[in-house]
């Protein structure tokens, strides 16, 4: 409605404008924008991002996404003085959720906004340098919202996803396009909003793009793919349902996993049930990377349709159909591609639980003091896993590495109603009976309502956690929500929602939803809490000086105590907050930097709490934070 | 073009969401709106406005348009250590020009936007209260942007203008419409984005809401109205093109000034040429109110067509006919709505420089020591007219009082081409030949093109200046450009520009546009003048602290020193401030007020300037800055 009201508006007031502009010989621009040139981007430098301060090169700050940094000038004694440097607007009355996390680099922030866009700012003084948009086309099908969870940087190139499949390189000194590939079909649903990343295929010597892609509320078959970031060329693309092709070097390369995938049905005559054609496991979010062992790590999305009994035998039995490789986490060798381990969430997932979050891949002290090798990943389920990092990335011919591949799974959000926890041994939840949404009666089209927690939306969605090297601790941006949960039935049309089930979110408690909550990923203790009326949807960071930042619906950026949960800090920016905070050194001084701007999935899905957000209004900016000299230090 | 491509992605977004929507039950909201019951505003509130520095309650930060304020908490030596408070988003992707005054009572802040929409933010919080937002037709015509100035209070009511020629009351503590009465045919051109003001007439005790309409470029017949702000009746009508017939009370009341209009041509058959049918004269800026002689002030609009001859005789003489009431101050009294008084500042104004900005009362000392009642308006013609209001209000049944009616008319921009200087007995510009912009040669379309300088986006032009008690100084938001100019022929055409000419504004220096100028009104010498690369466009506000406020196209709100012009301090809001700010106390504590989104004429209209604006955002956001209290001393 918006969209049209302003058209026409615009129509008329080019009414006269158009008198003018038609008169008008034109001439250059007076003053043009400033090309400022920044310094490369090399593979160490996104290496090393984790530790060096003056930056933040790659997405999760650093290829393990940590969200740590070791910066101390903001910490829990000054962060009350903490203010407002400038803010930069996103403008062209584009707005809806920002989500994205800004890149640092030399100067130059680098920061995609919704609908596709990205702009090149001033780090100094928040002048655009220039910026980018993509032209959309009509039909495009993004689940969520318009959406992008921002960028990568090597060389001189700074890489995004675009809604319409499409994964674009841009000069990051004039924001000019350099290359851009369409890697899937939008108007079957593909689409693509998380952030790349740049790996180094520590074989071969090669820097890879690697990216995913969205849509499996549509049905497609989720692929993440590795390119020349130089050049966009695809190098291979592995599909997250079993039995399906890869491809590399432009050649169907292997099936995922066994080309025969027995962990999806089969109909009566033997060939496969519709949703195996169709069944998801998009990697929407951002892989993480282990050096170490030379493997890249990447959550897959829920399995489609979310209907369980699509995805079942023909006599309901759902126990040996896992829906491989969906709602999980997927271990890749950087040159081929190949999958070489899994570690599943949720096992024929029927709640469109997913397990797309970033696994971040940890040094974890263990109670007796031993330093272990792990991955850790907040999941929609509402457990936290601690996963076997060697164990998960070992080349041994096996895929599926449930059984024992986990240090310890622990339940992050009160009340899990579908599981009652997990067997380590066998690697599998102990699932509760009569929580899988019943399929509709003979002649009915919809089946009875469960109530089911968490919900869909999850114990945590896409928004990632941080992880403090100082504490040792998680801080999850979670929530605590419920729903009611029915099945439909559905049959898979090019385009159109492949869901089979219906839902209403709903709320928990009277006294809040959000939850951003500290665990011990040793002991799975839940160290606080701390409690958000509305839905928390932003990223988490932490910091050496005791902090975490997160943004809040209600318009909020926030700074919290590490070890208490306290809150020492609030800036109100007018929008919602659900973006990923990042900090840098930058002549001396700590900035911190996040974009506000309301939107995502609460308010287009999210039942009773697209209700209780819609007092939120629309944004869409820049904002950076520091401290006055005056106020540096401590009271 | 980004109205109807967000129109289709919403769509797109909405093929997934409608499935859940179309799922859910509906449910009451979880946490409703606080509804924030504040204190009624009555006309003691408003005509102490000017004193009283806990509120803002009326446009001009008073009756008399002084934007001037007590407050010293905030002042040249600290300004520098100030920062955001909060800020608020105004969403719904609208953006474009923020042209607004925000208003602040009893802890709410009320603030207009773009798209004739209004906001009740609480204060401390910047927390949403309420929201409203016309529902526009498709086919209004603004001239110059979707922009809204500002609102006024009352009783417990919020006034503002909508852009489909209707005026609306809110319930202030609610946001829900109380009355709305619309006061011309949109598709005509009738609009509205100034504020309307409150006076008490004197005589009758009867407190009334005054307000203007916007059109001149469609060729309509500029009004001013007097409504019972309670019910928004009508009481009466004044139109200012001279011998179209007012209303009172529903009824025919008197013709404006001469019932032949002697001042607009006759054609050969004595009747009147086109254009007197359609003459402008627009009130679309705020009225003044003179509470000693019981006089409305407000500035008239251009006329129409803005090409002289047709406006002239048919022998093209224009020199006996002036245009009357367009491009002046007028005086008006309340009871009636009969105009006693009236001051042309361009004679049939042949460049379309109106006559709008607000009339400032003030009380002028003159080098004599002595103090004089005074009028003060900085033009687009680059004249400072201080006008005679004790001349201007008196009832001796004249209405023009342009002999001796000005203290002093000096010019406030470089180079005026179009006149070199007034004679103030007569009243009168000594007007340059040449600079009217030539007829078409016979069987030509459009005229020779001439330059003249300042432009019709005028050495100022909506931005209202403000005055300071404390130095006795104006300061006037000034722009220094040029343009080329050059007749069309024209007829008139309902909804269509009547304009008969073209043009283009350009540069005067290669080094500024902008040039906030501080002017002496009892000499007219300039003070000093603080230069800015981009157009001024925002409003100006000075304090007892010895500071100017105003913001910058290139996002900066700015401070500067009152008596020196120094810059003190700034903040990037993210996009051009055209905006109009104000201070306030709350709880021992001064803030300073402003909205931020770039748009209005100069994007439309401005030739090189809108190459050189095209950089900039657009954005939507209202800004509260204040001291951190560890920083309010000097230093």
């Amino acid at each position: 409605m918006q969209g049209n009201n302003s058209l026409r508006l615009w129509a008329g007031v080019s009414a006269v404008a158009i008198v003018a502009v038609a008169a008008a010989i034109m001439a250059p621009a007076a003053i043009a924008e400033e090309v400022k040139t920044s310094k490369s981007v090399e593979w160490e430098d996104i290496l090393n991002d984790e530790k060096t301060t003056g930056d933040v090169v790659h997405w999760g700050m650093g290829i393990r996404n940590h969200r740590y940094s070791e910066l101390t000038q903001v910490n829990d004694s000054n962060v009350k003085n903490m203010k407002a440097v400038w803010s930069f607007s996103f403008g062209d009355e584009k707005q809806r959720g920002q989500e994205t996390q800004a890149l640092v680099h030399d100067g130059v922030i680098y920061v995609t906004a919704s609908y596709s866009r990205a702009f090149a700012l001033d780090a100094k003084t928040g002048k655009k340098l220039w910026s980018y948009q993509a032209r959309l086309p009509d039909d495009i099908r993004p689940c969520c919202d318009v959406v992008n969870r921002g960028g990568a940087l090597y060389k001189n190139l700074f890489f995004m996803g675009t809604l319409d499949a499409g994964m674009v390189a841009l000069d990051k000194n004039t924001g000019k396009v350099v290359w851009k590939e369409k890697f899937g079909d939008h108007t079957a649903g593909y689409t693509m909003t998380g952030a790349p990343s740049i790996v180094k295929d520590q074989k071969t010597g090669k820097v890879l793009l690697i990216h995913g892609s969205s849509g499996d509320e549509f049905g497609v078959v989720g692929q993440l793919f590795a390119r020349d970031p130089m050049t966009g060329e695809e190098i291979w693309m592995r599909p997250f349902v079993e039995g399906h092709m890869g491809r590399l070097n432009g050649e169907a390369s292997s099936h995922t996993g066994d080309p025969k995938a027995p962990s999806w049905p089969n109909k009566k005559d033997g060939s496969k049930r519709e949703a195996w054609n169709h069944g998801g496991g998009a990697p929407w979010q951002t892989a993480t990377f282990d050096v170490k062992t030379n493997t890249i790590v990447v959550g897959t999305g829920n399995p489609a349709p979310w209907n369980t009994w699509y995805r079942s035998g023909l006599d309901g039995n759902w126990k040996d159909y896992d829906s491989l490789y969906t709602s999980g986490q997927a271990y890749l060798e950087p040159s081929t591609g190949e999958m070489v381990g899994f570690f599943q969430h949720t096992p024929n997932d029927a709640w469109d639980f997913s397990g797309n979050n970033p696994i971040t891949l940890f040094d974890m002290k263990q109670p007796d003091g031993s330093v272990v090798r792990a991955g850790a990943h907040a999941d929609r389920n509402g457990y936290f896993f601690v996963t076997k990092l060697d164990e998960l990335t070992k080349r041994d011919g096996k895929i599926s590495k449930q059984a024992g591949g986990a240090f310890g799974i622990y339940p992050f959000v009160p009340d899990i109603s579908w599981a009652t926890g997990w067997d380590l041994k066998t690697g599998r939840p102990m699932e509760v009976a009569g929580q899988r949404p019943p399929p509709p009666a003979e002649g009915e089209k919809k089946g009875e309502s469960i109530k089911v927690t968490p919900n869909f939306l999850g114990g945590t969605n896409w928004m990632p956690m941080a992880y403090s090297q100082e504490t040792g601790l998680f801080y999850i941006p979670a929530n605590h929500w419920t729903e009611d949960y029915w099945t439909e039935n559905v049959t898979y049309k090019k385009g159109a929602a492949y869901l089979g089930q219906g839902f209403r979110i709903k709320r928990q408690f009277d006294t809040h939803v959000g939850a951003l909550t500290a665990i011990d990923p040793a002991t799975g203790k839940i160290v606080w809490t701390h409690k958000e009326a509305m839905p928390l949807w932003a990223g988490a960071l932490v910091t050496k000086g005791n902090l975490v930042f997160t943004g809040t619906s209600d318009g909020y950026v926030k700074a919290f105590n590490a070890k208490t949960g306290e809150e020492l800090w609030k800036f109100q920016t007018g929008s919602g907050v659900v973006s990923q905070p990042v900090t840098w050194e930058m002549d001396g001084k700590q900035y911190i930097g996040i974009s506000s701007g309301y939107g995502g999935a609460v308010p287009l899905w999210g039942g009773d709490m697209a209700d209780m957000t819609k007092q939120v209004s629309q944004g869409g900016s820049f904002w950076v934070f520091g401290l006055p000299k005056e106020l540096a230090s401590a009271n």
